[in-house]
């Protein structure tokens, strides 16, 4: 039987609030077994291009990462947040180790080819470093993922971290019973989206084109449960997703989806 | 018999000229047997501080580090110069690894205590973490450290490069029969600073004693030489000097420091 892995991602709202995120990485540090945090940028990367005057391209709302942009990632992403998120963890005695999909061959990609937008230095996932990933796991360490991925020719790039994570998540799969954990600021999918008291309990296949046909499922939740059932489709065991509190023993009060 | 480890230090002129850094990545890359990579900063860090309008403070002409510059330190070290280097080494088909001090808690320090001077957000280092080092290496990695440690309850610290690679040098010898490289813009220790073809190819403790003396070691020189016999003091087998021709298969035109 393969032993199991927590994949856990955290979004910018956890991480720009900072008693919200030592909340979540006391109950992080405490979750049983094998484990893997993978953490957006929050708004540390906007508030450096604004004090370096880089300004933020969009296209049709999609933004742009211009090679300023993608440095000012690279120094906040990999640089501010994922060692403040290090120490941290090594503060409550868990031995995080930070990576960039980088390090140790990680997360590789290539660059998003150019259609009808131009996205700039992002990357779309290639795959895994399973070897190196469970390398750090087997030596007792916990891997920190930045949302930062590299094309092995020396190019960083920025991708998605929701992607990076159900990538992670499908990669270590192979070897390991993962579950997939989304977590941001609502207590999971949402009945009425401005209701934290509606979280919908469990989805799977069927009640998922349910809720996107009856338009309770839109906007930001659709490409979030699009990585979760990409990730279900290839191994993943159970994905959920909901606020900190999702990691506390015993709360159920959250959005399981299988397949 | 222990096997061997070569330890390597970096500084700031070599990483500011992108054409020398690539050079000594190409010859450390192809550098026999385990090895580890320790960097400074470089002035990313002085015109990122510039671009930002923070100052940097010196007291009798040593550099203080404010909790700004510290954010600094950790965006353009452990960040931009951290994953560009080793987002190169992968794509020379080296499997390197970033960290800081604070991944697998691999350097320990404790902030500087102020006496006449308060260094800021200075640590100087308690120990490094020899398990978690060890581990990355067997299990095929190349560690890439860049010169920030932390206290072990959340605060980064920073720490001058050199005094890295020297305490990385001495935890390491534990395991390995280590050799210490500090890899700088000088062709070694000179006999005249201004003559790259004065190398003084052997110091033993007793010459170090003559030439600081007789003034042909002086002003930046003596902390590099003081690091290097602590390291010697301490178990580490060999010290050597010089530029990044060094690393060059047969060149024997560099400083070797022996007890």
């Amino acid at each position: 039987m393969k032993s199991s892995l927590s994949v856990v991602k955290i979004g910018g709202n956890i991480i720009d609030d900072e008693q919200t995120l030592d909340q979540f990485l006391h109950l992080f540090s405490s979750l049983e077994g094998k484990k893997i945090l993978v953490h957006g940028g929050g708004n540390r990367a906007s508030r450096m291009e604004a004090q370096l005057g880089i300004t933020t391209r969009k296209v049709d709302g999609r933004r742009i990462t211009s090679p300023e942009s993608l440095e000012v990632a690279v120094m906040t992403y990999a640089g501010l947040v994922n060692k403040s998120i290090v120490a941290r963890l090594q503060a409550m005695n868990t031995n995080a180790i930070g990576l960039s999909g980088a390090d140790g061959n990680a997360v590789r990609a290539h660059k998003r080819p150019v259609t009808e937008i131009d996205y700039g230095m992002v990357g779309d996932v290639d795959g895994i470093g399973i070897d190196t990933v469970s390398a750090l796991l087997q030596a007792g360490l916990l891997p920190v993922f930045c949302a930062l991925t590299h094309d092995g020719q020396g190019q960083l790039l920025n991708t998605n971290a929701d992607t990076i994570a159900s990538e992670i998540a499908i990669g270590m799969s192979e070897l390991y019973d993962t579950t997939l954990y989304y977590c941001f600021e609502k207590a999971g999918v949402l009945k009425d989206k401005d209701d934290n008291n509606s979280v919908i309990t469990h989805i799977n296949s069927k009640r998922y084109e349910e809720l996107k046909e009856s338009g309770v499922i839109s906007e930001g939740m659709i490409p979030k449960l699009h990585n979760a059932f990409h990730a279900l489709d290839n191994r993943v065991g159970k994905v959920c997703i909901g606020n900190t509190q999702m990691l506390l023993a015993g709360n159920q009060f959250y959005t399981t989806i299988t397949l």
